[in-house]
């Protein structure tokens, strides 16, 4: 299963150390300008080695759009792309080729399919998401032309979680301001140092993502079995290291109905809510407030740390981890959620269009 | 989008206040004994108006097998059902027509679709998860005969909390004692008593379902856009107030990746994990141990407390909700999740066997 | 696989002699005024008995629509609907519970199903064809509102064959004058006493179907693998006894290129072609001339002649096939042509709808 | 819509004179061993200038298979490739920009994306076919391990047609003999000089394969909506030029059913059939004889004769289309028919082993 997407789809492919990480994106609607500084910046906010937080494998990432464009333009072919591995360090991996690493995919992978490519992760290696990022900017493209906005920002990381709770009001500028995008500069620098910190035990630490989507439209969703939300949560499940997914009020059980439930009133052009527990969707269909929701990302699971385990034959070993790898998922997740989040809208927008006739 | 799965799929139909719910299940292997009486249990557990906590809307919900069954056995073909509603009210809702009322789908129908069926909510009520649990019955029965377990428990409502945190030590017999199928004593009665107090204020409550899956083999998921987690937390948030999804360890960010990994050891027969905050599931395959997540439910969006809101027209207008609904989507919420959950794993399960060639 | 189509879906369910046929149509637009008549004036066409060519069972076929209308409209929730079966006798099948009938699917879905509803062909008779009458008349309701209609006549019964070629300029009122809807009288009245001559043999005959579709926009089918040809041809060949498919210039391929290519010229409105031999479909996509194909259907397999076969243990043995069958697919198998043609219109142009952006 | 199949899928891409030709193909079983020769072969069989009947364009079509395989084996993840295009003359389309070659997807992409890689037909060239060439050779060798063969003989160019009608009986050593891979030597001869005579007229011709599919077990395809004979039609009409398929008996409808129905009796190890007008599929699903088809393919639209057409505007203007066309798409579309059989089945075969439980 590694297509996503019902009319804008993406199919990804590709190997951490093998010759390289690409996508299809099938259903782009033709004579869309392609934006290539946007593909290249989104690649850029995930790229390693950027800030003193992440892994120092620095790769170009330089991707080649090998069809569906033409004169600068989407034909309504598909966009096929390829970014190729150029910093690989297979050799790094040789000691891991029968041992399952803990918390990863080694053991399902080998028990599923019986053979696996185990040189950094492989097919399960976090370096698939470039497929996503590059695919999620040509979702952006086509979002962008409506005026549709999507910005994650970092709200926790382990223990530290940012004292502001509204994300609807979250200062994208302040953000702008630190590498975790984290709307607040005291919670930013703590955090900061947090990692830092852990980085240097050589362990990992969880995180938190906030998404806000402004500017979508309402009637986008699909009922019961395409809410807007639950293919929200699929998508962002999709990404490695994340654990949960939660939108508008989300697991915070404190308030009764009475409380809870969006009043609507009409603002003079449309009807809106005065508030906005339901976090932009009602009933699986986006109502035209600002959508927003929650992910959570583990520890990264690879960890210098001496750890226990066994390998392919059941034998019990210790290992430690080498190789070139984060202290945590964030901030690096962002610009994948935030693709996640765009080929999601940007799916559910063809579809709600397809059905939209007069008669 | 009525249909949920790729090769043993779902199709759901019905209003609230039609001629009836109902489904199609297609995919669902030959050759299965059909268990009548589970069926008519989970529909029991599903029904309301069987504890003091639920409205006293009192349908028999019986389920006429329209297809795919011959001499007691599915036959391949595809299996419909239908259950004919009984004991509507319309009338109770005519009041509404043309009003939106907080935090239901009134207003995004209206606006998705220019036309809505306004009785009982139609189309987005909850009733419609008669579809889902009886089809989850089938897939339930395809499960047991691999001896696989579903089970959910309330453990969370409002403020009130279950303090046992390991969901995989729950006491099914315990939770068999109380309607909010909570493994203690004492939690539950605090509970109900919460929600009945609730009741009286003509008001609702949210809730959290823990649901645990015993007896899942190795192997079970697709990579990348199939993972397991994933397509459990699309289907459980398909369901009509769930909020968020989390497995494992979830949302709780509190431990660094040298305490959140599980080692990996061999138990005498087979590789096995000490711990297990993967809940179960690596890289979106699940590993053998115990599946286990958590799901949230917002409070019954329909309370009798007047609220402010507005009609089509944009005027603003007050409204008391009438009809007979529930002040907690729980217990009632709890088959459905496993019925939802079962889907995911029945089709899972078949989606494995298609590729296990051997060469 | 009981689903059909991508946007505007059909889930087929129901056996011969259970207790009825029915499906789900999924993705019809909301707003449609749904055409009871024209329901009924499609399944009285599809209903034996009509004329001396068909079988004289005789079942009202009286459709209950379930969901997903109010108020005489679409809502754009799934549309459900069921035809139960009450002329049956299922004795008349009960000598044959162990046998396979040649050229039936009795021995293939014993073998890959292991057991079978060996009712009046259960669930591979033909007549459940009736979900596809049904949802195919729903389609051309759609297709009706943007001036489009499907019509289909019989061209060929055994080797009486139309002298007329052109299907584009068949006359619709000499065909409404016999029940073959042959558009010339003298092959009509040659047809229908080879008919009646097979039916007094216990024979049966084969024949073909030539559809004609007019006023299909241009830009309806996609690209590679969801070309508008290739997507009916699937429909077409789905329909019992349907052995072949051809569009346009078809299997003749006695012309070369330079007699073949229709030359482009303006029409003064729009951009037209001299001859049609690509059957108004160029790259898979319409273009705005007439679609034209045809369909070949083979002799019935269900004859009252003994014939030698095999019981499930392979002990051979002679039958005599009793029950009330046709000896001729047509004329019931037009309207199935056009509900299958018309399905597969309607998700074209929903799915070409989805992707006309304009930047 | 450029993905083809449910569990063994090809994902397509490119443009004949862009980068290059490629494809995804999701869903192959991991462990199967690559024949690294098996694809090149079938390569060079599709590849133009092997033989004097085709075109000069001459790439050496070095396909890079970019994941998907370790150490010599398929993984289970998606196997891309990649064909690049490097004998463009794309310079010699400029004259072609805005003019609507007739017979061609020309108009019919201008209108429906309203923009279009006009060089050597862009997305809708047969270079496309690369992708199923080398995909279906994934497909073969899933195939080769059971046993099943795959092979196509051209049986007619233009007027002359193979007298042999018995597919299942022609002889593979005279095929081998020529080009064509037509079994019979004099006509094979007669079909070449025509196909010569044709190409010095500077006009084209078209011709029939007859493919057959041997040691498909019994219970492959799937009833009602995935017949396996719907989804070889299906896959065969979307091979550019291809204008009708039949299967069995097809269009012949000259016997009567008891002369057609194909008996059973038991040949001391399984069930078999003294005919075989069913072709090998019997209510769409296999029932282990041969199963064989036949499919018609117009003459190659491309042509150096001068003929009439309209340029974007309309304006009337005569084109003589240089570039380098064959005159026949045979032989060279026979390993295209192979390949889309061969994932057609490896595509049923996974299905039906999807549901083959033992209860």
């Amino acid at each position: 299963m590694n297509t996503f997407g019902r009319i804008f789809r993406l199919t990804s492919f590709g190997e951490s150390h093998g010759r390289g990480i690409g996508g299809v994106i099938d259903g782009c609607p033709s004579g869309l300008s392609v934006d290539f500084d946007l593909i290249r910046t989104e690649l850029g906010r995930r790229r390693p080695g950027q800030t003193a937080l992440s892994t120092a494998r620095n790769e170009a990432d330089e991707v080649e759009l090998i069809s569906g464009i033409f004169e600068g333009k989407t034909t309504g072919a598909p966009i096929a792309f390829l970014v190729r591995n150029t910093d690989m360090r297979s050799q790094d991996y040789d000691y891991l080729k029968g041992i399952f690493r803990p918390s990863h995919a080694d053991y399902t992978y080998h028990a599923k399919y019986g053979i696996r490519d185990h040189r950094g992760g492989g097919r399960s290696s976090a370096r698939e998401t470039i497929a996503r990022v590059v695919s999620g900017a040509f979702a952006k493209m086509l979002l962008n032309s409506m005026n549709i906005s999507i910005e994650a920002f970092t709200t926790q990381i382990g223990p530290i979680v940012l004292e502001q709770k509204d994300s609807t009001q979250f200062s994208s500028e302040l953000a702008a301001e630190n590498p975790l995008h984290c709307p607040d500069r005291e919670t930013a620098e703590a955090m900061m140092s947090l990692i830092s910190q852990v980085k240097e035990e050589q362990d990992s630490i969880g995180g938190m993502v906030s998404c806000v989507i402004k500017g979508v439209p309402v009637g986008w969703g699909e009922p019961v079995f395409g809410k807007l939300h639950a293919r929200l949560a699929e998508a962002i499940l999709s990404i490695p290291a994340c654990k949960g997914f939660e939108y508008g009020s989300g697991f915070d059980l404190s308030q009764k109905g009475s409380r809870q439930n969006d009043a609507f009133y009409f603002d003079g052009e449309s009807i809106s809510t005065r508030s906005n527990n339901s976090g932009g969707i009602q009933g699986g269909i986006s109502n035209g407030q600002t959508i927003y929701f929650k992910a959570a990302f583990k520890p990264i699971a690879s960890i210098r740390i001496p750890q226990e385990t066994v390998d392919k034959e059941g034998v019990a070993v210790q290992i430690q981890i080498e190789g070139r790898h984060d202290p945590c998922a964030l901030p690096r997740a962002l610009p994948v959620v935030e693709a996640m989040a765009a080929l999601v809208l940007a799916d559910a927008c063809l579809l709600a269009r397809s059905k939209e006739l007069k008669f």
